[in-house]
C-alpha cells in the first residue's frame, strides 16, 4: 500500500497553489485606479504587498504579537505601501476596498475542476495562513468547492509552524498521516511532512511573474508531484 | 430597513434543524441490528441517546470538564446506552461504527434546495454544538453545500453559551447583527438574539417523533418565521 493510500482529506495552500494572486492583484487594482485616477505601477505595489506578507506574520509567529488575523496584517502592510508608492487620495472606504482585493483573487484554470474531481472522494480543505472569512469569501469569489475552511486561523498558528498542520488534522479528527497537504511551495511542503502529513507539489512556475526564480521543481520526492489540481486528482485516483 | 437586510451570514443549528437526527438513527441502526442480528428498541434507544447530549455537555459548559469534542461524548453516551439495553456481542468496530451514526443524518426534505437558494446570495455555514470533522462527514453524506463549518468547536464553547455565537461571527469579521441563526429551537434563538446576531425559526414539527410536545411554533417574534428553508430564502430574497 503507498503511503498516499490512508489521506482522507487533501488540504490545500491557498495564495499562489489555488488562486493566482499577482496577476489576480494587478488587473484589480489597474482597473480600480483608472477608475479613482490613481496611478501606480500596480505590478511592484503587488510585489511589494506579498513581501510584507512573511515579516508580518513573523512577529505573531514569534509571539512579539498576539494573534492577529491576516486582514488585519494585510492592511498595515497596505498602509505602508500606500504611503511608501506615493498614493494620494484614496478614502478611508477605498482603502477598504483594495485590502479586500485578497478575497477576490481567481482561480488558475485547473484549480476548480481538479478540486471538484477529488471532492467525489476526499475531504477538500484549505490549509491556508488567511483568515477564515478572507478564504470564505474567495471561494465564493472563485467558485472553489472547500468542504471545510481551516488554517493559522483556526490553528491559532501561522504555517510553517508545526501547530498549523496538526492542529488542522485534529479538527478533521485525522492522524497527520491521513492528510495530504498540496501547495506549489517546497518549503510548506517540507514542514508539514516534518508534521507527519503527505505531500503534493504542484508547480505553478508563473505565480510570482515571468522571471520567477524559486519553485520551480519539487526539491524532495513528494507523495504526489503534479503540474496542475486535475493532475493531482488523477493521481489519487479521481 | 428591516433588522435582516444587514444580514450576510446565515448560519444554521444542525441537528433537528438540518437533519432528522431521530428517523436517520432510527433506520441506520435498525438496518445495522437486522444485518448483526442484535435487537433493540431502537426508536427508545436514539431517544435516550439524544436526551444524554445536554448533561454531557453540561460538564464541559460548566468547566468541570476540559474542553471535549461531540464525538466523544456521544461515545461516552453509546457504552452506556449499550450497557442499559442490554446489547451484546458488540465489537468495538461495531460501536465506532455506530458512534457514526451521527456523521450519517439525512437533511429534512426542504434542506439542500433552500441551502443552495441561500448560498447564491449569503454566507452559509453550520452554528453547531457538532465537532468539525462530524459536521464535515455529515455534509458530504448528505449534500450539504455549506460554504464553511463553524461551531462550538471553532468557538470551544457549546451552545448556548454567548461565546458560541459571538466567536462564530467573528471568525467571519462580521458584527452579530451581521450574523442570523437559523434554527428549530426556541431556547437557541434566544440565546443567539441575547448575543445580538438577527434569528430565524424553522418548525420540525417531528423532530422528536410523532407525539413532539415542544418548539412546536415561534415563541418570539423572531426576524424570520418559516415551515423550511424553503420558506427561509425566499424571506430573505432568495
Amino acid at each position: 500500500m503507498a503511503a498516499k493510500d490512508d489521506v482522507q482529506a487533501l488540504l490545500f495552500d491557498v495564495f499562489g497553489t489555488v488562486v493566482d494572486w499577482r496577476t489576480s492583484i494587478i488587473d484589480d487594482l489597474t482597473r480600480f485606479g483608472a477608475g479613482k485616477g490613481v496611478k501606480a505601477d500596480w505590478a511592484q505595489f503587488a510585489d511589494d504587498w506579498r513581501d510584507l506578507y512573511q515579516p508580518a506574520m513573523d512577529e505573531v509567529r514569534s509571539g512579539r504579537r498576539p494573534w492577529t488575523i491576516l486582514d488585519v496584517l494585510h492592511r498595515e502592510s497596505l498602509d505602508k505601501l500606500i504611503a511608501r508608492h506615493g498614493l494620494a487620495g484614496l478614502s478611508e472606504a477605498d482603502k477598504v476596498h483594495i485590502n479586500k482585493v485578497w478575497h477576490r483573487l481567481k482561480p488558475w484554470p485547473d484549480a476548480v475542476e481538479g478540486l471538484t474531481r477529488l471532492k467525489s472522494r476526499y475531504i477538500i480543505g484549505t490549509l491556508s495562513n488567511g483568515n477564515v472569512g478572507l478564504l470564505t469569501r474567495m471561494a465564493k469569489f472563485g467558485g472553489l468547492p472547500w468542504d471545510v475552511i481551516l488554517g493559522a486561523e483556526t490553528a491559532l498558528a501561522y504555517k510553517p509552524l508545526p501547530q498549523a498542520y496538526l492542529a488542522s488534522a485534529e479538527l478533521l479528527n485525522l492522524r497527520p498521516a491521513q492528510v495530504m497537504l498540496v501547495a506549489a511551495h517546497n518549503g510548506d511542503l517540507a514542514a508539514a511532512a516534518n508534521a507527519g502529513l503527505r505531500t503534493a507539489f504542484v508547480v505553478r512556475p508563473t505565480e510570482h511573474g515571468p522571471r520567477q526564480d524559486r519553485d520551480l521543481e519539487a526539491e524532495r520526492a513528494w507523495d504526489v508531484v503534479a503540474d496542475s489540481f486535475v493532475g493531482v486528482a488523477k493521481a489519487m485516483g479521481c
